[in-house]
């Protein structure tokens, strides 16, 4: 398949690595064309890399991963091109962070909104699908580094076939553990997680861990 | 032990009766005196339980539970008396759940402040202790009805002796894993897990359920 990743900071280039070490090909796309970091990516990356715009990454992509800063979601997705997305499952994986007040950081959109469900409101004819964005990067793509893969990943959107195409890609990175939570809308569950993700981080001294959910 | 258990709802009473099981005195606190489910209580749970108004749970008691609804949290805390509860440990359990716009609730505070740090600020001589609010009250009292006991309860406080003089109860309720998050505003981060809470609720089908932190 051919994917789009947007956002050329640690999560893109965690995901887009494993994308192509899946055999998939990928277009990493920045702000602009030619950035360093997207350069160097593609440099290590191997031949079914490459690297452009925003456009270009969303331009003939069979699925397109959002992982740009929350802040800029929005605009970014608007770079890549409302009618270029639309009927294109996105994979939101970003955070409503809001470093304005320091650190730890706090939502910049919580409780009875989302980030997830302002992308889906802004961009009606794009599937959106938001999950991995609950877990550290280099667990996103690699879930088997925490306790065996025993551990959970939650799925919500609208759109049951996206979901449905989403987890057969998690599985594909090693997800044994799916967690359908319903409609975009569950994405204000998983985005406030975040506030407790930040304090297990300090508790745990380690980025990689996980929940089980257990019964 | 003496205890004080502010409301008389179903969390109030499975805490009334656990702590009565494991004998100690519980006094059920309500906002008026002889309320009928307190007297039921009482009746059924043994000569060591008692039941009054709010001031007379927290009078002698050497240790409180508020699980009064959060929002009526702080003026439940004010009829028990301020100076009566000065010094004295409150584990708070109830959650901030706003109801005004349906079901599933929200929170009427969240993100940048939370219910343990309004009752901590409300009440600074009191020892504030949250924990047990991230699961239903039937694993509060008895956490082997879930995987044997292996999931995860959190605690926080600003209070060192208090978290430890909780955390010996909470093993005495037969809780293993106990995770430290610090001081009373990790409450932002164990109150808004709620929302994923909820929807893991209707996910699992179950209100017997909690999560297991692996690394």
């Amino acid at each position: 398949m051919k994917f789009g990743v947007l956002g050329t900071g640690m999560v893109g280039r965690e995901i887009g690595s494993k994308l192509v070490a899946l055999g998939h090909g990928v277009t990493m796309g920045s702000r602009a064309a030619g950035g360093e970091k997207a350069r160097a990516w593609v440099a290590s990356a191997g031949k079914s890399a490459s690297e452009g715009s925003y456009a270009d990454a969303a331009d003939g992509a069979d699925m397109l991963f959002n992982c740009t800063s929350g802040s800029g979601s929005i605009e970014a997705l608007h770079a890549a091109g409302k009618e270029r997305i639309a009927g294109k499952v996105l994979i939101d994986v970003a955070n409503p962070l809001d470093f304005s007040k320091g650190v730890p950081p706090s939502l910049f959109v919580t409780n009875t909104d989302s980030l997830g469900e302002r992308i889906q409101r802004e961009f009606p004819d794009t599937r959106v699908v938001k999950t991995l964005h609950t877990v550290n990067c280099t667990v996103m793509v690699d879930p088997a580094r925490v306790a065996g893969g025993e551990h959970h990943m939650f799925v919500c959107g609208n759109d049951a076939d996206a979901k449905a195409a989403v987890s057969e890609l998690l599985r594909s990175f090693g997800w044994k553990h799916l967690l359908d939570l319903g409609g975009i809308e569950a994405a204000r569950a998983t985005e406030a997680y975040l506030h407790l993700w930040l304090k297990l981080w300090g508790a745990v001294k380690s980025s990689e861990f996980n929940v089980k959910i257990v019964t």
